[in-house]
């Protein structure tokens, strides 16, 4: 048997996301830059101050278990922020390129949702209670977040996007 | 303003998902045979033959459009995939290991959650009530997945991964 167990995993799968998140908060900018809706825009806006606490919630966890947070390149963000580049550039109509930074960034939402889901569970299993309760903060965040985009998209985008020409 | 609509990306967001889909049937088989649970084996054995009836159904969904499924290559997915072969020769013991593969499992089904709920969403708001319900029901069937890999990690597997060693 290699010398391996679930913590090695949970801080592994901690990296994955630490390092989701910092990609994230570097196309954040590029991304809010190029809405039209002033509402999509703002809760982009908000979502990226939601991050970078849901960073520091991370590093504070990495304290707590003396590791480091960094030297995993989380893949699958990289490619989720690949695919939302190609949108940016793929639609030129202001509420059809709105629709689909919205669709970019609910698949980013998801991403951490499994993530944070994953790890808030291996957290528990672990009996590290006070690092689960963080977890299970940014996982309620992530999931508000999703709604708002939902709500976004079938009340206003999606609506000015089937009327676009 | 630029010549595109709602339909235009509802069409490029079920490309994406075919491409998708495809990715995942072809990448299924090496996961599966890294599995040491059987009952981890058989829900992804499972999930395999119900990724190709959710083909088809996007297939359908094409022919009745007459638009090609081609020609989009869903780079979300194959970052995700790539990760998830990391994982794959990232750890050696069995139960670890399979705790990982349930992580990447639902990264993955994440994302074609994201993915179906948006275009369900702009299926039923452009009026294809009957592709609505097909995309409707593989969006149950992803749903349906994530909760049996989030069962079977804190029933069984993050339970024997933490005794691992």
């Amino acid at each position: 048997m290699a010398n391996e167990n679930l913590q090695d995993l949970y801080v592994e799968q901690l990296r994955d996301l630490h390092s989701a998140e910092t990609q994230i908060l570097k196309a954040l900018p590029k991304m809010i830059s190029k809405t039209t809706h002033p509402e999509l825009k703002q809760a982009l806006q908000e979502h990226s101050k939601v991050t970078e606490k849901q960073v520091q919630r991370l590093e504070s966890i990495f304290t707590e278990l003396g590791e480091k947070a960094t030297g995993h390149k989380c893949k699958g963000m990289e490619g989720l922020l690949v695919e939302g580049e190609e949108a940016l550039t793929d639609f030129k109509d202001g509420d059809v390129l709105d629709a689909a930074i919205i669709a970019s960034a609910q698949r980013v939402e998801h991403y951490e949702i499994a993530g944070y889901g994953t790890v808030r569970s291996m957290a528990t299993m672990l009996g590290f209670e006070k690092q689960a309760k963080l977890l299970q903060e940014t996982l309620d965040e992530e999931g508000d977040a999703d709604e708002t985009l939902s709500g976004l998209a079938e009340r206003v985008v999606n609506i000015d996007a089937l009327k676009a020409d």
